[in-house]
């Protein structure tokens, strides 16, 4: 079953907006098996439009269409589908009656340009927009589906929600697309697919086929698995096994399998353990301790965390002698050590971590150039350090140092255990 | 002159990915005047491919295509415009020899798939990939220029430059798009509607019109203006007098007139006047600090952060009196004064700032629901504290907060030199 998105609005068309709908229809769309083959971005123009809609009428089973239907002159989706289809529009006068409802309970009359929301092409279904004054729209023509929501992600999430489970999986019979992303961290993508690709290679002959995507983002490697099969219990059984064969392979470098970022997964290892957490740090300027505490009820083991950016700060927040620094140098490992052994005992928590590097772009030498971060975590009696090179802009350096030290930690944590 | 962009690749059709070249190419598309009239994702296959370009034939004067230009059978780029024209696909042996170089500078072979790399529709003009084996390819039909690039954002940018440079640019004349971004924080999005609209609802006549957007992003209100003229000269003479009519209605709620963050805009404000600045966080969890250094030089004026998560780590790390918090609670403005006047007394930086707050999904009571923030700031001998009742997720309560109390310290730093 194939499927067309279409989102409409001119702003999605600058340089400073994406369509974000889209993923979320995909997703809701794959999993009942429809196979999202195109998906746009048109202005509000009802001749354009028209033109797309009547493109995706010889080949889509399902066409999906958000936004433009607000009272303004360019919210032309109800005309352009109109025109597509070559049917006329009517006024739905319990549509009228529904939005002057909604204007009254707010203690407001309805304007008279709000009546153009009221239009319907001949034929069409109306489909209720609970949290919003423009109904949707749902149309059949030959072999294809038209589903039309407004734009506002708020209104149209749960319309999408209502009209998959009443009018679309009834249609598809089970069947779908079911995925899972293992997130791997600490390892090149080129090393993750030459250990992965003879892996999954073979599970596209399976009966249960499983394709198999690599993307690379900032801090880590994903690996996005999408097994087409009839029922969710079927994918779960081949998905379960296939992520084990990675499991195997990669051993703890992977270190979510459902979507979970780091944080959440360290923040999981400390609640479990029952540990508390310290963080100082100097080129990340804060950022460990807010991606910790972006973890809800993360204040259960996070105790405190120190932002020491000038030397001073160092050696007054945690405790760096001062001879250490001009001995070593800021960015060193002998200072990232005492800052993780500082910041730890004297907040009291369980473990510490202390992150020093050049972020860039300024600040770099021959010796430490922009990229070079020293993290070192201290989990109560264990100690360990190291030296990484990164590359990017400051705000990317930043990020994967994060990632590191979370990574080291995670790692420790672990090996307690096994 | 309109143009229709297409991003080829399935993985942009997953719930996962957007295409963000469409961006640049957008942006560098408006400034030469090209109006973006649909952007598409299609999948990786051939008939779909090219019934979208032979669509797009009909009415586009320009249609860029990225990606698809890979080696294996997925790429089906050269193929799909080849059939969309009814033309044949012949081997360029140059480019062959190329690509075979390219291999042989890095000590390889080049593999005998590569020569698909080489498959040139016939009439094509070779666009020259710095960056990569994949060249890029210029065709005319009809009244319609097809641009084909890389996918690789690397790859893609500077070849999109030079056809524009070269073959583009020329064709318009000068004329085009051109855009100001305004930031507004600390108005609601209605409240700035209201006060704007009078006001650009009169560019639009003018002899070289703006057209305006609002957009609501979290912790601000963007305006974004665009004006069409016949040369960069008259388009700033427009864009600047209507900037100073914002500048003028929303007075210092303006941060931003050139697309910097708030973050950027406060550091400037410190540079200036040689001021240092320390933080104590505790609901935004190192947000502030992180967002502050985010800024490269920040380290010449961001001199601490502390994170005291626990009310333990406030007592001992900013020196907030027990009692304080027992009687007023943890989230409470004495307790916000008292982290920013201690974290700037201990920190001997000029400026102190506290934040504490119920970030949430835990925490909130009747009395200080979630989202309940206050946020005090000290600038040498002056004090301002506010309590803020932000909506939203966790992580959009921290960034409004940390958003909030940058805002406090600008407007505090204006009001010292007016």
């Amino acid at each position: 079953m194939n499927a067309c998105i279409l989102a409409v609005g001119s702003e999605m068309l600058t340089p400073f907006r994406v369509d974000t709908n889209s993923l979320t229809v995909t997703e809701q769309l794959n999993a009942i098996g429809y196979d999202v083959r195109l998906k746009a971005v048109v202005a509000d123009d009802a001749d354009e439009l028209a033109r797309v809609v009547d493109g995706a009428l010889a080949w889509a089973d399902l066409i999906v269409i958000t936004g433009g239907l607000g009272p303004t002159e360019d919210d032309v989706t109800r005309d352009a589908v109109a025109r597509a289809l070559g049917t006329p529009l009517d006024i739905d006068e319990r549509i009228v009656d529904r939005i002057k409802e909604r204007f009254a309970r707010r203690g407001l009359t309805m304007a008279a340009i709000n009546r153009r929301q009221a239009m319907v092409p001949r034929g069409a279904t109306v489909l209720e927009n609970p949290n919003g004054t423009a109904p949707g729209l749902w149309l059949e023509r030959g072999g294809t589906a038209i589903v039309i929501l407004p734009g506002p992600p708020r209104e149209m999430t749960p319309m999408l929600e209502a009209v998959i489970r009443e009018r679309l999986a009834p249609r598809t019979a089970g069947a779908g697309l079911f995925r899972r992303v293992l997130k791997i961290t600490g390892r090149s993508e080129s090393d993750v697919d030459a250990h992965a690709q003879p892996i999954y290679g073979r599970w596209l002959s399976q009966p249960v086929p499983i394709s198999t995507t690599i993307l690379v983002a900032l801090g880590q490697t994903e690996l996005h698995l999408t097994a087409r099969a009839s029922n969710r219990a079927d994918a779960d059984v081949a998905l379960d096994a296939a992520v084990r064969e990675l499991q195997d392979a990669f051993g703890p470098a992977v270190y979510s399998v459902d979507g979970r970022p780091l944080e959440a997964v360290v923040g999981a290892l400390l609640r479990e353990r029952g540990l508390t957490i310290a963080t100082a740090e100097s080129c990340t300027g804060g950022l460990l301790a807010s991606r910790l505490t972006d973890v809800p009820g993360s204040s259960d083991y996070v105790e405190r965390g120190v932002v020491c950016y000038s030397n001073r700060a160092k050696t007054e927040l945690v405790g760096v002698p001062e001879p250490l620094i001009a001995e070593h140098g800021a960015v060193s490992e002998p200072v990232a050590l005492a800052m993780a052994e500082g910041i730890r005992s004297r907040s009291g928590a369980n473990i510490g971590i202390g992150i020093t590097g050049i972020a860039g772009p300024g600040g770099g030498t021959a010796q430490k150039p922009v990229g070079t971060v020293v993290a070192a975590v201290v989990v109560e009696g264990e100690t360990r350090v190291r030296t990484f090179q990164f590359i990017g802009p400051r705000e990317m350096v930043k990020f994967q140092a994060a990632q590191a030290a979370m990574n080291m930690l995670r790692l420790m944590l672990l090996k307690t255990e096994r």
